[in-house]
């Protein structure tokens, strides 16, 4: 049995917390299940010691003990700390259950991190459209194989003493006869370096990648012999959750591979405004960088082992995410994004070369960042909409992307308006009791029996489930508010004849699934601040369409057509959606799903430098509309905290089907 | 005593040689005079704990034993290694003299760094001409204060809801307003980081250092408030053997002020073929750029200082050095300036920023290298032209730098040809028994009485001697031929009545100076060996001028003007200069010294962009003759390997000198 013995101390200051005053005493820490020990100063939070024992534990607000996300198990040992805020129910506290980032060390200590804390290795993430069409979609959107960068081959002949010029000028002097305007070359200290070398290890016969950018002509890299053959580009996406990697065979276009994981600056906190405060306190900001960095250099060399493309090979890289992903990535500190006027650094960003940002295997590439618009209008929002191409069509059209954030595009080839919900990331399990991503043992789908209240569920890998996923929320709700669970103002009801209806620790809740359902011991409940928390969440996604339109003084239905985008949208239940008024009431002809479209623009503009410019002239066109400092918006929302909504004739489809079931809205 | 135990072993090979397989065993060293104590390992090379102990000791070949400079006394303690070949006389072993560099430390030791190998204080660096006299010399030759890099002060607006666009697209919007263009602005990393924070800080009004080529113009640099007026810039000479810094008001051309210092390459080889070897071993091309940008940093902190340039205010350096000194500034590797057909890797190098090659202080100044030629004439020489104006004049001229190395260039307004001669470092002491560099101590005049032969000196500082340097040389040889001591082949007449006359260790040799005269208790000679290495250096030097003036048709008397730069230049007396054979027989009249004109003319470029791109036209149009293979030129030079030329009509003014003495030539 652990020795626990809350001390109800404050937390210790970050810097002191780690046990400066404690250096000579030492603890061991071995976690299960992974049997993983680590050695920790007295004193250590627990929440630092599984991040350095390179472990995993889940965390939305990055350790600060907002969450309650970092359950852990003490199964031998001591810790001290702080209570755990309501975070924990008395049945887990006796079983030895703590936060670990309330969790102070004293002693040597055996700690487990539960099923329902970890990170599970299966998982599905969005990594876009059908990898065969990608080339197909690329050109029907206007573009064409017509990079930036591309490689040259050229045959110098050897110096010899009548003509001694330098090897850089005999490159220059060879460029300029393969046709390239070499006169303003510009070069690299890393091509400078190698290029004697390469130059005579290729026996005067080498390729070059170059860059042009209007009269500047760059060498990015030179290789002996003919390398024409192995270019590679890579399209990145960096989601606040996820992040996805294509790689790209340059000389035909084609996505060789992709590959995704999720962002390891999820540890720092689930939503940018945690990762912002995280970045800027102590080496926050560089750590958050070397996370994201870590990720696609792991995806990279992954990618590039497996399809055998040698290092030094990929030459370009496009980069989408949203602008504070951009920050961080490009190490900027975003801190002036979250307070008004919202002003980030920058929306375009310069062009910088991989060992910058401490890219391995390719230092040499070149990396763009496709254009972001404004704070929380990104470079992924102007790759959508590139991917969309409502930016061409004479009829209005709204593009979504509903991720981490809540972003939306209203317009046609003439005006194109948008804005960022702050939704929040409740539909991705952030303050959500059972709250988790999709990924393996999520609750998925749910159907509620409208007689007996009987769940049907579907778990992601078909598993004895740990948790509810967005897709699972979603059914939730509409289930619950379209059979009598709950009221228009998501208040369960208490007087149901359902044993699953029930008050726990924090309120009223509804059983989804029973302990000996679940993999975790434990009742899967959603709570009456769950349900709370999901209407906030949709009110606002719903909230900012209808101020976007009012801003053009529109109707939904002079809506053509609506285009869902986002990781997390590819599994909506469209209606359902409609239901509980996250979605506007209209044919579900008009939705279609485009599926990842961070990166699959990042793809367009990586082979296609005209697609390129196409995606910074819409960030340029967009009007950003800041809904958090704007009065309709906040009408909307207060409108939009109902299922459906307020105006229950904004929902016709939803008002028949209640008429329908015979109950009363 | 000193008990020295040579074990007549060969050298340990590089990278083992600091004793790897004793570790365990450490020896305390104690140098003298400076009473400096260092731990070293056993078995560590004496020469390699003298770098380790921070101090210096001579040597021109760089610690490989080839050089015999880098003696030192062994007072206590015992050391192992080769016998000196030759370098030490009987009597010096005798009084504990060995060479640093062929001993291993086998106990703990003090050793002392006799004077004679230490570098002294006190020396002269020409540092170019009068301060104030720059300015006017710029003007005069065509330039004007234009330079590529600016600073504009911008207000800029603070942001608002309604006008919330990114910090970055602020500052280009100001930009714009202010007239330049910066659609396509580039910015780098170092300045967007700051940009969100300067901004603030400035209240919205900042200044931006800014930067422009062609159509693209970047922001180099941003403070906070109006930093119009403090803006720097230095110019850079990297000799061979002395780094040379100006310091530069931007906003009026002025020279602030200048300092000087001995490369600190030198300790790893005296010319220019040894530090290329060196940069090839280990990690000794980046210890060499180390050691040069350490020379920068040094300098130019003692200035900010002094002068209270405050830490980020220089925005521009322009540098000039050899095209060796250029590639280890840079950090490229030199390797194959060496070998046929002495190819360097660049000639025109790229900016660069000062962050790239360890620049502190102003990490994100811009670093421009004056244009190089070829392998033998450098970034220094197209400096040189520029300020001498000879590609300019309806007529021709000889331009010549003598220095480390000789270079040389002949022209006109039409054409420029240019060679460099291997004359070696022998007139910095280099080869020469008892030569030194220009520096306290040294015998910098000489004169033989005609009929005692007694020696008539001056010694830099009025010290005792302890040296002879490369005008004092030029003195001995020019007064030991004048007077009948040497024949015409540089051979010491023994039957000449002087007791100065004597044989040595190592042949026939001539005392400058008795024992009693001289600050390290030996007599100083100068020897028959001394005198064919100085010879042949002369004749390498003026077989260079015959060669061009050959290549070209012409005799040396339709030379108009013959330009002498070069910081040993300066000290030259020429009309010994042409008794020895070295300058040709011309009328002093058609002589003028131009200083440091490699550090002249990078001032010039970095003030006046024009002129930078006159010095670029010039490096262009020079046509670069290699010696090293000429037939022609080894012809020049067996007939230059006499006092003063095999052809003594060809110098008329000795030939008649001579007769006048009744002496045969």
């Amino acid at each position: 049995m652990p020795a626990i013995t809350p001390l109800f101390a404050p937390p210790l200051p970050r810097g002191r917390e780690e046990g400066e005053e404690h250096h000579q005493l030492k603890h061991t820490i071995t976690f299960l299940p992974d049997n993983v020990s680590c050695s920790v100063d007295d004193n250590t939070n627990l929440f630092r010691a599984v991040k350095a024992a390179g472990l995993y534990v889940l965390s939305s607000c990055g350790g600060k003990g907002n969450c309650g996300k970092c359950k852990v198990i003490i199964k031998e040992g001591r810790v001290e700390g702080e209570k755990s805020r309501s975070f924990l129910s008395a049945e887990e506290a006796g079983r030895g259950y703590t936060l670990a980032c309330l969790s102070r060390v004293k002693s040597d200590l055996v700690v487990e991190i539960p099923p329902e804390s970890r990170m599970q290795a299966k998982h599905k993430i969005a990594t876009g459209a059908n990898r065969e069409e990608l080339l197909r979609l690329m050109k029907q959107a206007g573009g064409c194989l017509e990079s930036r960068i591309s490689r040259v081959y050229l045959e110098l002949g050897a110096p010899t003493i009548d003509d001694n010029i330098a090897d850089l000028e005999r490159l220059k002097r060879a460029l300029d006869r393969a046709g390239y305007h070499a006169a303003n070359l510009h070069v690299n200290y890393m091509m400078l370096s190698k290029l004697p070398f390469v130059l005579r290890e290729g026996a005067w016969k080498v390729t070059a990648s170059v860059f042009s950018v209007g009269e500047v002509l760059e060498v990015l890299d030179i290789f002996p012999g003919d390398a024409t053959e192995t270019r590679y580009g890579a399209a990145v996406d960096i989601g606040t959750t996820t992040v996805v990697v294509y790689l790209v065979d340059m000389t035909n276009g084609r996505v060789i591979d992709m590959a995704s994981t999720y962002n390891s600056q999820g540890k720092c906190g689930d939503d940018v405004i945690t990762r912002i405060v995280y970045a800027t306190e102590r080496n926050g900001l560089q750590e958050l960088q070397k996370l994201a960095v870590g990720n696609i250099n792991t995806l990279l060399a992954d990618l590039a082992e497996k399809n055998k493309v040698p290092p030094g090979m990929i030459d370009y890289l496009v980069v989408a995410g949203n602008t504070t992903m951009t920050h961080l990535f490009y190490g900027i500190n975003p801190e002036h994004i979250r307070e008004e006027p919202y002003i980030p650094a920058a929306t375009f960003f310069p062009l910088i070369r991989g060992k910058s940002v401490g890219l391995q295997g390719s230092p040499q590439a070149i990396i763009y960042s496709m254009p972001n618009v404004a704070s929380y209008v990104g470079g992924d929002i102007s790759s959508g909409v590139l991917v969309s191409q409502i930016h061409k069509q004479d009829k209005v059209s709204l593009f979504i992307d509903i991720g981490t954030n809540g972003e939306m595009v209203l317009g046609n080839k003439e005006w194109l308006v948008t804005a960022a919900c702050s939704a929040g990331p409740a539909f991705e399990g952030s303050g959500i009791k059972f709250g988790m991503r999709a990924m393996e043992g999520a609750i998925e789908e749910i159907e509620i029996d409208p007689k007996t209240y009987d769940v049907n569920y579907r778990v992601i890998g078909d598993v004895k489930p740990i948790g509810i996923c967005g897709s699972g929320m979603i059914d939730a709700l509409a289930e619950m508010y379209m059979n009598g669970v709950i009221d228009q103002k998501g208040k369960i009801r208490e007087e149901l004849a359902s044993k699953r209806v029930r008050r726990g620790e924090s309120g009223l809740e509804f059983v989804l699934a029973w302990r000996v359902e679940s993999a975790i011991n434990k009742e899967i409940v959603i709570t009456e601040v769950d349900l709370d928390n999901l209407i906030r969440a949709k009110a606002a996604i719903y909230a900012g369409f209808a101020t976007l339109l009012a801003q053009m003084g529109m109707r939904f239905g002079e809506i053509e057509k609506l285009y869902i985008a986002g990781g997390f949208g590819r599994y909506i239940d469209i209606e359902r959606a409609i239901t509980i008024g996250m979605l506007p009431d209209l044919p579900v002809e008009k939705f279609q799903f485009l599926g990842n479209t961070s990166i699959i623009g990042a793809y367009y503009a990586l082979l296609c430098d005209r697609l390129r410019h196409e995606a910074e002239e819409i960030a340029r066109r967009m009007t950003y509309v800041e809904l958090s400092v704007s009065r309709s918006f906040m009408d909307e929302y207060l409108s939009a905290l109902f299922l459906p909504h307020t105006n229950i004739d904004a929902f016709p489809t939803i008002k028949k089907e209640m008429a329908r079931r015979n109950r009363l809205v």
